[in-house]
């Protein structure tokens, strides 16, 4: 945009650029494109396909053209309700289900429908603050540290809310785990810790799962059996069933929010109408699950986790402070050890490490400024999917055990990748 | 929603309903679940089953996951502005053309993103208002008359604008046709003459040209013939692709408003994300046309303009103000000679008509004021698509003419509805 130009734009909307995400991800395209070898470690998209059964459903439903409701089609409401009762051990009711072309549509129409705080633990998803700004609002941060594992206690959450002098002032507080951009997950103790927290203050709670069925043993524990009542969780196709680009999210909503459910429901027939007919067909096949998906989430737990595991060691004996991840296909990197070094190449922030491992090695990492941490915190977002998760899924499933070397050989471009950022810190 | 109850709701959005359309459609899904007899006029859904090869397509491409550009897959985009530069005349860059969740999402990205007023003549679509709301915004009216066949002239235009003491404020004018509600269409020098009053006055037109396909005649004209480059037209598979529940439309931006296009690709890659990746590969195919999806608009135009002009003949000659359908599938009845009648009815409003023609006779049409029509006139919406489409087409496509009787056969139930209105208002 040429804003030398005359133009007419809303002020909350002059400074909304591409969402770093995506642009990062049309930047790496270009460079591809003029033959440049890069290391896409940008993007967080599910390298596998989507499961072949829920494809056949999609064909099977091809031809169906009619809105749906609002609020979804009834089967698919159904089908998740059943998902997170079986899956997360939460009683949830289809009644209060809402189907969204993505999750993150739906956060946005509670943005717009809440009236009340957004308070988010940092680092967090790139998407809640430019949310925030589009609408004129604003979000509360609280900033985890690495000593925490990045992530936010109960007395931290505490000392947040006494801190203010309007203890009760509606409130949402938005959970994501395991999580983007960390990898990490809460244990039960701190979830449910936080969970008392939470009810003491009266805090919503938006609990974004949309990886917890990428927890790498399958162990993912929802914050909603500890605090009910006043907890929505936020899942979707995206990120365990492969399928980002067919844009299917969903809300699952406590009885007493339904207020809130219906506001946004309203919003929707206003805006998106109703999601995609076909893809709310296929979607009802994904929730139900069955043998062949459960195989499928269970093979994609594995190489995940082993090469997620490959990753970390690497990038941790190089020195850089990070843990081993434990659900979804995230690393957070700290190069702060690295500080001296990286200032006499001129580097003093994320944005510009970033900038010059794109630059000087083709290395694509999000800078820790887009997930809300201080700029010049030398942090950076590695998403370990550049691999061919077809391929990959395909090798894997005969095995009892993967051999000695199996990442290695079947996701070779990721590691070299990450020896490629071990050498350029040195 | 229980208001009485303790909610958190953002202000602007305490008032807003499910959608008049959506909400008339779930009312009659009762009334038939519950056994009832009902006529159902009320949606405003193509009749039409989406057109094979389309249908083949999407069958094709289910497998397809990846995020798409936030603009759209190129290959649509360039589809889009090849539909448009052959079916319309004008010229369009796919580098201008914006792909989204239907035209109804776009046009709330637009009212998010213009600084500016909206302006649109009524009866209008029930949604541009609601949006407003939405974002705390105005939008302001140009009431038409039936005298005038519901249109805008570049008269009242000119006055609506000269009254003003800011002649220049950032406008942008939403024009329809053929017409939501209305099924009629401006003629070559009527829309040759709302364009120079547009570029006289620097405003922005938005074409809604949604219908634009289903001309009866097949002679849509769009007002970016005469006015280019102050035109966005909107657009998308809903109407005449049959494919409403498939949720994609599109917006053709002229050069000189990328600013607008891009800042709207930028919300939309903070909320949707993309267009749901299958649907936009299919649509490549619909926008690209071909001798298969010019018979299935020929017969589909056919149909329309033969049962319209059926309804039309019995709902004039029995008194109602109306006019003979020029495109879509809509006649918007003025009821205001039978006003004495209807009174003794204690019908003094067109939400009351509208109810009490539900209750009476089981036949559902959407209120005028649902349009933005004054509440006391007595105005509705009748949508002629209650007809098993697949069944008409199927019949249609081996013939040359229509027999006698054709549609007083296959829309048997159409027109049983519209006499019921006749002998209701006796």
């Amino acid at each position: 945009m040429n804003l030398s130009k005359h133009v007419s734009l809303d002020i909350n909307i002059r400074d909304i650029a591409m969402s770093p995400t995506m642009a990062i991800n049309d930047r790496v395209k270009v460079l591809k494109r003029e033959g440049k070898k890069i290391y896409d470690f940008g993007i967080g998209q599910s390298p596998f396909p989507v499961p072949t059964p829920v494809v056949d459903a999609l064909k099977l439903y091809a031809q169906e053209k009619d809105y749906l409701p609002a609020k979804g089609l009834p089967a698919l409401r159904e089908a998740v309700a059943g998902f997170h009762t079986i899956k997360d051990n939460v009683n949830v009711n289809p009644d209060y289900v809402l189907i969204g072309p993505g999750s993150k549509q739906l956060m946005f129409l509670l943005q717009i429908a809440f009236y009340g705080e957004i308070v988010v633990p940092t680092p967090c998803w790139v998407t809640y603050v430019p949310q925030a700004m589009i609408l004129g609002k604003k979000v509360r941060l609280i900033h985890t540290t690495f000593e925490d594992k990045w992530h936010m206690t109960a007395k931290a959450l505490t000392e947040f809310l006494e801190s203010e002098h309007d203890l009760y002032r509606p409130r949402i507080l938005v959970l994501n785990y395991p999580g983007n951009p960390d990898g990490l997950t809460y244990d039960k103790d701190e979830i449910k810790n936080i969970a008392d927290v939470a009810r003491k203050y009266e805090l919503i709670l938006l609990s974004d799962e949309i990886y917890g069925q990428l927890h790498h043993k399958g162990e993912h524990i929802s914050v909603a059996r500890f605090y009910p009542e006043g907890t929505i969780i936020s899942s979707g196709l995206s990120k365990w069933c492969g399928a980002g680009g067919w844009r299917l999210g969903t809300f699952a909503f406590p009885k007493d929010l339904d207020w809130l459910m219906d506001s946004m429901a309203s919003i929707a027939s206003e805006t998106y109408t109703s999601v995609c007919s076909p893809i709310q067909y296929a979607a009802v096949h994904a929730f139900k699950g069955g043998v062949s998906i459960e195989r499928y989430l269970w093979h994609s737990r594995r190489i995940l986790s082993v090469l997620g595991g490959e990753c970390y060691k690497i990038l941790h004996d190089a020195g850089i402070r990070i843990y081993p991840p434990e659900g979804g296909f995230y690393l957070f990197l700290d190069f702060t050890p690295f500080a001296e070094h990286l200032s006499k190449k001129g580097i003093y922030d994320s944005m510009t490490l970033c900038e010059q491992l794109l630059h000087e090695k083709g290395i694509a990492l999000i800078p820790g400024v887009a997930f809300e941490r201080p700029s010049t915190e030398l942090t950076a977002r590695l998403s370990y999917v550049n691999f061919n998760g077809t391929k990959t899924l395909t090798a894997s499933e005969p095995l009892d055990k993967l051999p000695e070397g199996f990442v290695m050989q079947m996701c070779e471009e990721t590691i070299e990748g990450i020896k490629m950022i071990t050498d350029w810190i040195k």
